[in-house]
């Protein structure tokens, strides 16, 4: 198989993930803070360093305003609804996945005020858009730094510089930028990050995190044991404590701290040099067949390695389909939670056939995915697609 | 080391488990329902066949309606949350762990009204006194069906016999029961079910779920991407998409389905049984000793294996320590964030020592552990409490 479909969940894992997932029921298998016996005591170290491994890699002060959660997901929905309140305003933009979107439209019922910045049909957002969104009511810029469609990435630094002028916090969804891009709240002025440890930080599903800005507090999603102020019924006011009730995925942090090591010693930067590459290669392939149009920006624009195309009066769940039948190829059709991208873009009929590639990815499995893709449309001319199969 | 916290993560976890979660990465590494390549749709798989063997397991008819989440926690709040409007009344017991009680507290803030029925000091809880709490607006009781502390086990289906009259609804936190009692929702009139994964299901940490009752409809605590309705703003109303917002956690739920197939092949019959031994030998043992107090129902009367217990005069906490350094038992001791339970037994000022057994412990480490608590108590007839290491 060649996996293409890594802005969903990376695959395969760093050797390092899966081996201390797997000897993480052994070594971590107990509550963290919550016993004071030895092992209890080793995963408090391993969440902990994980924090700051975390930490350091996002450069946030204090590793303990990091918190963690099931998935970005989640961490999008505490941010929001922890810090929306009726009347507020929020601008986003039209490339949010459903994340930020679904939220978003959850709290426009209960009296938040929304206003969507259209980006333009390549995805571009240009900073004076949001300028121009900026009401006095406006409490919060809710970005993807990436988007999961077109792989466009945004300025979001030139964000920040407009709305920290009037006091806007801004939360980033670096779902498709963490482990591609460098990531510095205190440079990028990012209040919240919300980030998966699954895709570009190499950890397993089911764990993801939610940095808090300085000065933020947050309504939490969840209360529960804390392991902490045990004999209060009132959720405790620290952090993380306050936002990680119940018993914490211990096996997710074990497999995500691997992963984020993993990518330190790899270093980001060559990551994305050799996704870059991948992705750059693809795209001008792409553009040597005549019946495949492209979405996003310019061919040679820098961008994150996700790939939306279509093959012209072909669905794209019947190419994803064979191409897994075929060639057996991973890709990814549809809307990818993200119906205004796809607004944006001009395929909310139809979705896209989706692209994404990883540190595992070669310059040998891109030729054979532009191989497999002029394969059906060689075939489609002489047939209907979906007769093929 | 003695593991004796399996009221907090079972410890060890069977070997199918391990294996199950080891090569999880390899066959279960994309999401599923989003692609609709081989592995994605075998992740699906996965999926649907871990809910069809709990719902074998909880006599639920339609397997949909477990939605999995991060842990029973997660589940709580869900269904509290996502149940209850300003106005409505709900019942709860002075068992009930920060998992309900804490939620309900921040719901009361929201006008949600609270009843709750003291328990017994024993732990018992008279279904009369269920029914006494009743209201014209009470829509809800929400029980433990085993005391986190004590052990103690609710009747549960007596209390659904009087709210079901009422149009009542009951949630039931089985975080302490699941793969000890027979928990069947039809029988036991269950309308909203609470579970961990990874206590007597023996999954790993990060997954649980809730069943939500035929007819019950709930606000989602998260939306987001869910793969399904992918190209609307609009959070899907089909379960179990409504509430599984974001990635779910493949890794986790392979090694539930690993926990839920093992604890089918033991059959939870046989669990109990030994269980239950070696907490009798335990409770018998412990009446021996005239130093400790123990809390809960009488030595010889059925309850979960939870014994929470004190050395007159000395600190719980420095107890545990002693046990870990000494002996190398892992015990808990302290609050087992249940506040009101501490009150109901009368240790709201220092907690308790909480030993909890689980399939893996033996008849010989039962008595190690007595032996090592007639030795500190011996120790401490010639110290005080704490001067000993």
């Amino acid at each position: 198989m060649i996996y293409f479909d890594n802005a969903a969940t990376t695959w395969p894992k760093p050797s390092e993930v899966k081996k201390a997932i797997a000897s993480a029921l052994d070594e971590y298998g107990a509550n963290p803070g919550r016993g004071s016996y030895e092992m209890a005591l080793k995963v408090s170290r391993l969440i902990f360093e994980t924090r700051a491994e975390l930490a350091s890699l996002f450069n946030i002060k204090k590793p303990e305003r990091i918190v963690f959660t099931a998935n970005a997901t989640e961490s999008t929905n505490l941010a929001l609804k922890g810090f929306l309140n009726p009347g507020d305003h929020v601008i986003f933009t039209s490339l949010e996945h459903n994340a930020i979107y679904r939220p978003l439209k959850a709290l426009e019922k209960r009296g938040v005020k929304l206003t969507m910045v259209q980006a333009e049909s390549d995805g571009t957002v240009h900073p004076e858009m949001i300028a121009r969104a900026v009401r006095s009511e406006t409490v919060l810029l809710a970005v993807s730094h990436v988007s999961n469609v077109t792989g466009t990435i945004l300025p979001i630094e030139e964000f920040a510089q407009i709305v920290r002028l009037k006091n806007i916090k801004m939360l980033v969804d670096v779902a498709q930028s963490a482990g591609f891009l460098d990531i510095d709240v205190e440079k990028q002025g990012i209040d919240l990050l919300a980030f998966p440890g699954h895709k570009g930080l190499y950890g397993p599903t089911g764990i993801g995190g939610l940095y808090i800005g300085e000065g933020i507090n947050l309504t939490p999603l969840k209360e529960g044991g804390t392991g902490s102020k045990s004999q209060s019924w009132e959720q405790p006011d620290t952090l993380p404590d306050r936002f990680e009730s119940g018993t914490i995925n211990t096996l997710g942090i074990a497999g995500l701290r691997a992963g984020v090591e993993f990518l330190k010693s790899k270093d980001v930067k060559n990551i994305r040099e050799h996704e870059w590459n991948l992705t750059k290669r693809f795209l001008r392939g792409l553009t040597q067949i005549e019946q495949v149009v492209v979405y996003g920006p310019k061919t040679d624009v820098f961008r994150a390695p996700v790939v939306s195309f279509n093959i012209k009066n072909c669905d794209p769940g019947e190419v994803s389909f064979m191409l897994d039948k075929m060639f057996g190829i991973a890709a990814r059709s549809g809307f990818h939670c993200a119906p205004l991208t796809h607004r944006t873009i001009g395929t909310e009929e139809t979705g896209t056939i989706r692209f994404s590639f990883g540190n595992f990815n070669t310059i040998e499995e891109i030729d054979a995915g532009l191989d497999a893709i002029k394969e059906i449309v060689k075939e489609l001319e002489t047939g209907t697609c979906g007769e093929l199969l």
